[in-house]
């Protein structure tokens, strides 16, 4: 039996009923089951390709990306979950700074979505924001498409919010499901989603909080570690809570990373910017405050540089499981003494972990992928299966 | 009988010949059946995607875009158009202020239409020079064909130019006939085709130009109202004429907006640069005359700002048929209080209109893709009943 | 029998297991056998195109291009070869003038190339610099697929470097074998490659330099010309030199731009810029030195200005083969009073060459797709033969 089919499988367990047509904004949205899915059906769509098997399942049809933030990897993760489907990608480039203004989404939304399936977003930039902009998108496209706008309603997946990080968080975990040698080996490991020094400042919390939100899923003890004044938002800690309570695993918060770092099996050491910062730099780009803004950044890069200890340096990594944690990153690193002087990682470490960082990433275009097929697809079973026993080939010659 | 399988019919009884292998620059320069053609196309097309049919007339091929002023909707438009036919889409990007050089323009259009088999072309800034641009560039394509350079001609179609706006024309047109029930009941409807006031200048004429030489083939009465020194060109308002009366009604120009909106049916109130200051703008641009440019772009606005009391007010709607007329506009619309203080709508009517307005702009991906059917395949009716019978679909699985 | 078919057969006569899974750097690289291979794939890809059959060997897949430095034409030969070849471009738009970074490199190889099947690179800016990031680039997508990062190792192919111009090359090539009317009658044919005046300065080597080191090999009397200072990299001469010897015909350099036009079967006259002067250049770009790259600038720019007799005129026309031979550039030519005042080439000679010009420009994306081709298919012999005889077409109505 093939991997592809034993999956297929394996999906017909999972109550999954309710993904057909649903959007992807955050993790806690779903059920355990509906995670397992997109897991199993990214592992699936990778045994596809890697034997050679077409995995198109449009003929035609687009995937619009929308990046409000810069992105190199994510946009590229994205295309070529659209491409391994069928679907051509289109950018929208819009190049706008302001915050959203519901009308204009509303318009903009239908205009681009004529034939779009699929519609992936990056609003990262503001707190209270970024979720509301794509809800405002899409909601905007369910209403074009019962109003006989639209022929059909495009999925939206979160490419980076202010909240989540659902493509960057699931693919870190389907990493660590492999590394581990399966999920049912993550039972009591212990992780320390930590805060780290970079040169820069403002980066998105949707990382730490994507992490917490999904790991405490899987009877993992997350730590999650930061110096005072770096909080994530208050809601998502909730939610790690409530989850770790239900998985039967302990999740803390504490001010000290080596505490994190103690006796860890995964480490995710990385730069964000305090919650209380950015919603502050939210309004002060609302006013168009720009000398508040210049004033605030540069009270972020003093208050930052405080904090020049919280790197992942190999004494660092000498107080976790056996010295030998698995340290992640969604990438790229601020590495000290390649990419900056002082950053989050020392460049030994960042280069011992080059394949598991690499493989890391590899996840995320079947993530995406797994995202938009659960979605399209009414019967995700009986099409691996199809898929699986087609003579179809990607490569054709 | 399916509704593709109808058109498709109806599209039999049509003399279409010429249409296979012609580009597409101006309604005008259409027969009724041939612009008949490209609607029934559109709505054929249409009815397959909803019918999850594939309409991929092309296995690989590239659709060149070309937009020589910012574009979102048309782009995606067009983008959509091929992708909906099997073709991908290629951005050329000019990024190029300067006035077309013949010279140039032919090497360009050689090298970018090796396998091109659509070329798409805005360029709507200067009068005298948009169409003369597409021109020269096909011209070039012909050349290249016919000397052994390209493999295949590519069709033009007309994304704005200086004269026409065929793609939005035709779309704004197919929605009409669809809110009114068929092209059988346009007969002695009223159109108002307004200037409207707005805080920007210089906005193409191609639209209202575009839509009295297409809306008077119809047997509709219009009528166009600006205010004085805001005419349009006058080949375009002969072409108008000459349509009226071939069709049995009235083409009117007033400049009074109140005359146009009373007992319209329809009405497209929009703003436009006066024809005589775009020629002025096109001559300094040629000169490089940034000095002259700001002074008359100063005096546009000045201008435009005596006539704030052209807008699609509340007041307005009323005087139109039952206060009811169908609003029509090629978006985006400068919306009062909306998007700007005083506009050329108001926000309670534009929101009341949303809905008709959206599907107005959903035909446009369909026309488009009819353009390039109808000048691609070489027996139409029959490929519409071979893409309804075959089991081909575009969502595959 | 087809002409597709007859180039396969020809094709099975070819030692050419090497090319299987191998980039495409420098043609030197390439046995004569290689070279032929990519002409005979070249010729074979156009007919069938011609023939409206579809040359798809791929249901899904990326080529992703990266150009480091501005291109229209390149571009477009790229994604018409992905295009008909069944994959997507995808560009990377580095916006980086910093020389490239090892470790950064890596990074992004891997990071875009999960789905990737072939890599184009342009990088041709800096002397030492371009080939290396190439190889860089691939050395670590290979890595990557060792290590279970990419599913798949994608081909690189040289768009442009700093060394060779191989796309430009042998497009030029197949353009003169077809203009000769057969490889066979090259044989003591006589070519100038020389140094024209534009300009602009700091044009790359890579073109002069790919064609003496590759219409060296086919045994025609290729005569390289300059001023004085404006040599090439010696490793290139040498490999002229040594193609020459083998290929038994001569290669020579010399200052006199009249002596390589006497009685030349074929000219290639076009700016570059002095090697040494570009090493300097890629020195101070390394040390950042900007006012040093504006005094280097001024210097070339004074020192090409010494040289303006070097253009291709009516004058130097005449001394060709009965004054007709071939003329070949790139493009864009400076054109004298056309694009420039005085520029490498009269407006009447340009313009009697168009079409040959042209047609010339036309073998690239064929090339290219070849050169993809030939690296990722297993069976090229009996793939063109299936793809000849197969009822798939292009066009599909």
């Amino acid at each position: 039996m093939s991997k592809a089919l034993e999956l297929a499988r394996h999906l017909e367990t999972l109550h999954i009923n309710n993904m057909y047509k649903d959007d992807f904004f955050w993790t806690w949205d779903k059920t355990d089951d509906e995670i397992d899915a997109i897991f199993t059906v990214a592992d699936a769509l990778r045994d596809l390709r890697e034997h050679n098997k077409s995995t198109r399942i449009f003929d035609s049809g687009l995937g619009i990306s929308i990046f409000r933030d810069n992105s190199t990897r994510t946009r590229f993760s994205f295309a070529s979950a659209c491409n391994l489907l069928g679907l051509e990608e289109q950018v929208l480039d819009e190049k706008v700074s302001q915050i959203a203004h519901g009308e204009t989404v509303r318009e903009t939304a239908n205009m681009v979505s004529f034939m779009a399936d699929v519609i992936g977003i990056r609003d990262d930039m503001f707190i209270g924001e970024g979720h509301k902009y794509q809800k405002t998108f899409i909601d905007a496209c369910e209403y074009g498409y019962r109003h006989g706008i639209l022929e059909q309603r495009p999925t939206l997946v979160n490419l980076q919010c202010d909240v989540d990080h659902p493509t960057q968080c699931m693919a870190d975990m389907l990493h660590v499901i492999h590394e581990f040698g399966g999920v049912e080996n993550l039972k009591g490991k212990k992780v320390a989603m930590t805060w780290a020094y970079s040169p820069s400042y403002g980066k998105p919390l949707s990382v730490p909080q994507g992490v917490i939100g999904l790991f405490t899923r899987f009877g993992m003890n997350v730590t999650l570690a930061h110096p005072e004044g770096y909080e994530v938002m208050p809601e998502v800690i909730e939610i790690a809570k409530k989850n770790a309570a239900a998985s039967g695993c302990e999740f803390k918060v504490t001010n000290s990373m080596d505490e994190a770092f103690k006796d860890a099996d995964i480490v995710y050491p990385k730069s964000w910017a305090p919650f209380a910062a950015m919603e502050e730099r939210t309004k002060l780009y609302q006013k168009g405050d720009r000398e508040g803004i210049a004033v605030l950044e540069k009270k972020l890069l003093a208050q930052n540089a405080e904090h020049k200890d919280w790197t992942c340096s190999e004494e660092k990594m000498k107080l976790t499981k056996d010295g030998k944690a698995l340290y992640l990153h969604c990438l790229p690193a601020d590495i000290t003494g390649l990419s900056c002087k002082e950053g989050e990682v020392d460049n030994s470490v960042f280069d011992r972990y080059l394949d598991p960082l690499y493989k890391q990433a590899s996840y995320k275009p079947y993530v995406i992928a797994a995202m938009i097929f659960m979605a399209k697809v009414k019967d995700p079973v009986k099409t691996l299966m199809d898929l699986d026993a087609s003579d179809k080939h990607r490569k054709i010659y």
